[in-house]
């Protein structure tokens, strides 16, 4: 079989890669998905006038992989993942670097090679400033609902629920829901649970994890799927995408304004109300919730029973059950809010959820308006540890210290680049849509249409797609 | 919007051809089909380890079209199409042309060029000894149920129900319902109803059906959709084939033997009992009906309420309603065999109905074994003139005349030639499956998978296909 030995082709790879740190990746991936699943689930991509189309997929088997926008693969398995190239830069784009103003010279693609992500998302563009037309992941292994947001990676193993954000990674290796933004990181081992923002010459987040609290949580041996509480909740609701597989075009969703877009590769469930430019992405899971205007869901979020006042971003991968959010509450990348109906979970206008932060209620929990929360937090107790004023964080300077959290540098640079990425995040998202100038995701990827590409059924290349190029010179036609 | 001068464009060149005999096609195709109706539907194209893969579409709209092995479109418009190139040469093949044996040097691809195809049928390979390795379809206009069969075309109007087979055409046209295998034809205008069937130096078959008495069947005024029983029958049962377009893998048939393949993309309905190594295509419907071992339906076929014995081949568009067919009864292209619970038909083992031929029974008809039958037949007397044993058919030489049937040549030869065909669509379809050697497509292309093209949904290229490239150098696979 091929599918074989383009995997032993793959760890191969990774593995030349990630001498220092040594870690052999054929244990992460042998095994890990019953071959018979790469040639039954089919990839598919949009096709929207507003974004370049351009596909190339060589000797790879996409199953169950969503791709969106100019992205390129050759020789991986990606499974279950979604490439979103709907942020990558356009040609023109001048770009800070230093001193220098540096102009794109082509657009940009998300270029994937040997690697293979498992229900990875890929999203935004290159941070390195050393490739700004490429996105590049190469040699690179990512496990179950990993996040691989804005940075290049070459000699990665992401381990499941990890994120490497805005970051640029050579021969790394990066523990189970350990969220990395770092700059650049180059032959280093992050262990599980690590929440670590660092931006060169102004200022270092450091939180870890509690490991034996974390277990509950996420729980992996490598070669199996993760146990522990997020794939539980994650398991319980899977049978719900099926019939959204199933379909050629899914139903449409009632009662959406035209400004709102809730993919057909999306569920709602139950009682949801959507509001004015809201964008739900395909893969994410709404029930019995009311998203207010401007709102979000990307990939892997869910959203159970829960309110969300206006402008809420839900980072990919962010669980929201029994919350009531305010204005502009920020949740971050694979953070778990769970309440419930006795405990319910309420976070004021204007705060920050941490990317990776758990809130676990045992009893009702309240957060202030305008707080930075973090961490692990299943009392309000923990609030006193897990929770800061915004506008007193800002006022840090130096080193700081609150339960596991340090903090070091400029807590103003932090507050006001946060705040500044999560209007940015919003813009993009098409939250503040009114006129053609203010178009986001939510507008520009309505009414796509979505092509299905099956693998190989049987034969030598079972699993394996046909080598496809798809594109067009320019959307100005031929005649 | 580039679709309306995409069709301009074709109008342009395939009026360019039809200088002489002088035809304008815009009237034929302006406003034919909704535009919406473009970006609505999807392509399809089936994946197998038995057929070579390559597809190459360029600027194309593709709605509703489904391919099979190696292909080119550019320039053109497929609309509910079938192309189907799993009888094309392989490499290496030897063909006989005169007394030269030439080979084959690659493998046979279907180039569709500057064409519109509406519901049109391509099949086979090329029977042009000058084009072996590339059967062409250029600057053609092909309407409603009309069928290509291993007929390179350049300039071409077909209309409505027309079949061109087994021929090379340069500048024709030819009419609604006429049936033409004529070797190499030039510059010809054949009228409606025309059945014709000639080879060089050996015989000529030519039969008129009466235009009043076929107005009932095939209404067609130029830019409309064709009136008459035929579309009404099929109009019918239009909606019997919504929910196989609607869902990604259409439910697996239920008693289909392993050596008998019903297309995901047929309709089966009521009781039906399908044999072994029966093929069913897709766009086949079957209703209440047995398809005893080795028989098959093609694409466009309808059969209801019908038995047949065994070995029946339904030629592309065949319908069969309320008969009962013997071993080996052969139906034509686009034959349309009616009757009903008072009026049923029969036909004896081993008889040929000739494409295009009607059986609309007023009263209950049977035919003969070993017959021939041919035209329009809605009483037992009606056969007098009709039909013919074939054996009886083998004697004829010089002239003959029946009714409004002519014969020229040697009855041998064409019954030889006939019987000799009938075998080898057996074979091809794979109705004497045993073991690997005798494998056909009801066996090849079991197992497909499909995958899905969509046009652009919106924008200046709305109801195109973006450029799309498929291919794989080789099934050996890359390590």
């Amino acid at each position: 079989m091929q599918l074989e030995r383009l995997i032993d082709h793959i760890v191969t790879r990774v593995n030349i890669n990630l001498r220092n740190p040594r870690a052999d990746v054929r244990p992460y991936v042998s095994g890990l998905v019953a071959e018979d699943k790469f040639s039954q689930y089919y990839a598919f991509y949009a096709l929207t006038p507003y974004h370049p189309i351009y596909f190339r997929f060589v000797y790879s088997s996409l199953a169950g992989t969503y791709f969106l926008g100019k992205c390129e693969v050759e020789n991986s398995v990606l499974y279950k993942s979604d490439i979103r190239g709907d942020e990558l830069k356009k040609r023109g784009t001048v770009v800070k670097v230093g001193d220098s103003d540096v102009t794109v010279y082509e657009d940009e693609i998300i270029s994937i090679r040997s690697s293979i992500l498992l229900k990875t998302l890929v999203h935004n563009n290159s941070h390195d400033p050393e490739s700004l037309e490429v996105f590049r992941i190469r040699n690179t292994v990512a496990l179950h609902f990993s996040n691989i947001h804005g940075t290049c990676t070459e000699g990665l193993l992401l381990m499941p629920f990890g994120t490497v954000d805005l970051t640029t990674i050579h021969d790394c290796v990066v523990g189970n829901f350990s969220y990395v933004q770092a700059g650049d990181l180059s032959h280093e081992h992050i262990g599980d649970g690590l929440v670590w923002v660092r931006a060169e010459d102004a200022f270092e987040f450091k939180y870890q994890h509690p490991q034996d609290a974390l277990k509950k949580y996420v729980d992996y041996t490598p070669g199996q799927t993760p146990r522990g509480d997020f794939m539980a909740f994650l398991e319980e609701r899977k049978e719900d995408f099926m019939p959204v597989y199933a379909s050629v075009l899914p139903d449409p969703q009632e009662d959406i304004p035209d400004t709102a877009l809730v993919s057909p590769y999306a569920v709602l469930k139950g009682d949801c109300r959507i509001g004015e430019n809201v964008l739900v992405a395909q893969r994410a899971y709404v029930e019995n919730s009311r998203l207010g205007d401007g709102g979000n869901a990307q990939e892997n979020c869910y959203i159970v029973n829960s309110t969300y006042d206006g402008m809420n971003v839900t980072a990919h991968g962010g669980k929201v059950i029994h919350c009531h959010l305010g204005q502009k509450v920020f949740t971050g990348f694979n953070s778990f809010l769970r309440g419930n109906e006795s405990c319910p979970v309420k976070v004021g206008n204007e705060s920050i959820i941490m990317p990776h932060t758990i809130i676990d209620a045992e009893e009702p929990i309240e957060i202030p308006s305008n707080s930075l929360v973090w961490g692990l937090i299943t009392t309000a107790k923990d609030l006193e540890t897990h929770c800061m004023d915004l506008d007193e964080f800002a006022k840090l300077k130096g080193q700081f210290r609150l339960g596991e959290m340090t903090f070091e540098g400029s807590g103003k640079l932090f507050v006001d680049g946060f705040r500044k990425r999560i209007e940015h995040i919003l813009e993009e998202n098409g939250a503040y849509f009114d006129s053609d100038d203010t178009r986001g995701h939510a507008q520009t990827t309505q009414g796509s249409s979505y092509s299905l590409l099956q693998p190989y059924p049987q034969g030598p290349l079972k699993g394996l797609c046909p080598t496809v190029s798809i594109g067009d010179s320019g959307q100005g036609g031929r005649f």
